[in-house]
């Protein structure tokens, strides 16, 4: 399953909105002989490569695959198909497949006869490759992560508004590998005008750059940086975090990473659409400037948004925190 | 030297002015005879205690210990002549004295035919029981930890200034048990007059109440809570740092344990007199609200307070992160 996981994570990024899956078959002596990620859209599915890879040698093999393989014909055949016409005699799934129209591919391969166990490596996969896309598959809405950097005191720039950098070089490189593996990167308006950032995966061997997403109702200078060729972008002219959430799941977007500033993510929290963060808190002091969050409709301490640790590690000489909204 | 580093966490808060040393008693053959740490000032050395336990056994053996064993007459008698006429073979001490009064411990021993060595378990005493006092023994000033509570962005109360409770019970808990350990805590007059805290060491089982310390021009309340019979309190009416520091040095203060509020850890950051800063990060976002930190004296952002993270972990469901001024 480790290899499994592997192979979707080095897909993210590129599937949506179909789920980066990764696959690996077992000969029936248990020696790998395929590995497959989820092809783009249109494309073959995981189970689908490693099984070409696997050739003949799948009949009578293990399947192991982090989401249950699908029943239904999209713009590809059902997966549970392929793998019923290569002979595997057993399938290993981390996580069932939550979409009503493509489940019951479980079923139908043990109506045929097919070993099918659920549940390993499960937590794992739920929060890798595929946290964005079963969120989306539970509440019909992209995932949002909301990415910061700030000194340990929560301030994302200093009193004169300088805040390059506050975080390290390896935190950054870290932020940058880290938007090669989304669909979208969102900023608010305010940060367009403040930072000119340019949204673009840098110094990554990833030719994709993800969607960028600013939201604001006035206008985006001419020449601003998000404006250029490296990558398409749009300019959603509204607040509302529901309104971008709809426009960018019609565009196909599953997942989205919201790079700030401290008002839309204010927006986000106060709407209960912040389903993940990551902190990158730098071990410095500033005493002064702009704190990460604005207006997040807080008033008092027992109001505050609350969230549940699940990763804490150095990145550099950083801290990395990452918190979900509840426990998985 | 993991049992005479615990002998001296036991004593630790206990000892000031002297350092909360810890010491074992190995017989000739290994085995474990005597354990000691030291005792209020002008009492028994860790050396001592540790001697009188292994009584004859200890002639031929060994003697691990925290601290390069004194070699001058204080209130007490040399702990290096003690070691000698016990008839210890070998001495392991962590760390050198730095103190030029008392050491030439490890010399006056070897010079008496004792084998000495000297650094095991160094780092470990010098973050551990022996941090406080070193860092006095060095500078000549009380060691200073810096601990706050906040949310992930850096919030210690609410926009309607409630703050009971952002941080967990066990982070809450395990502050109670570190106020036990430390000779001072201190606060600005401000937290006095908008907390009313009583700055006692709560649910554990020492009895010891360290010097509660109130830093700031004005007057307090007479009706305080840190002003009742629970436990020494001084005012000091000064906003100078060093000023405080020397004072509570003269007091035979050598641990401080700054709680607030942000101004007055602003006026202690200024002066560069942080020597650590223990967060406690609730996993929660107020968006509003006062920060941690005021007026530190940073204007931009390369010139922010620069801290080394020196330990980062869980404490409930908060984010512990210890930052020291330097790497050690």
């Amino acid at each position: 399953m480790a290899l499994a996981i592997a192979a979707g994570e080095r897909v993210r990024g590129t599937t949506s909105p179909n789920p980066p899956v990764g696959c690996v078959i077992l000969d029936a002596s248990g020696e790998l002989v395929g590995t497959g990620g989820t092809r783009p859209p249109g494309q073959a599915h995981a189970e689908v490569v490693a099984l070409a890879e696997a050739g003949d040698r799948a009949r009578g093999g293990t399947a192991v695959v982090t989401l249950e393989p699908c029943a239904h014909q999209g713009r590809t055949p059902p997966c549970a198909d392929a793998l019923l016409r290569a002979g595997v005699a057993r399938v290993v799934h981390a996580v069932a497949d939550p979409n009503p129209r493509a489940a019951g591919g479980a079923d139908a391969l043990r109506a045929a006869g097919v070993v099918v166990e659920s549940g390993l490596g499960a937590l794992e996969v739920e929060r890798g490759p595929l946290r964005a896309w079963l969120h989306h598959a539970r509440t019909g809405r992209p995932h949002v992560t909301w990415k910061y950097a700030s000194s340990l005191d929560g301030r994302i720039a200093a009193a004169d508004g300088t805040s390059r950098w506050i975080s390290s070089p390896e935190s950054r490189a870290e932020v940058h590998e880290l938007r090669t593996k989304v669909d979208a990167i969102m900023v608010g308006r305010g940060t367009v005008l403040a930072d000119d950032p340019r949204l673009t995966a840098r110094g990554t061997s990833a030719g994709r750059q993800p969607l960028r997403v600013v939201v604001g109702r006035g206008d985006l200078p001419g020449d601003a940086h998000v404006l250029d060729d490296e990558a398409e972008t749009v300019h959603l002219r509204t607040h509302d975090p529901d309104v971008v959430l709809a426009e960018l799941g019609r565009r196909g977007v599953v997942d989205v990473l919201l790079e700030g500033g401290p008002t839309l993510a204010g927006a986000f929290a106060r709407a209960d659409r912040l389903d993940r963060v990551l902190a990158y808190l730098a071990p410095k002091f500033l005493g002064a400037g702009p704190s990460a969050l604005r207006d997040a409709g807080v008033s008092t301490v027992t109001g505050a948004v609350g969230l549940v640790v699940e990763d804490v590690r150095m990145c550099g000489p950083d801290v990395r925190v990452s918190a979900v909204k509840s426990a998985r």
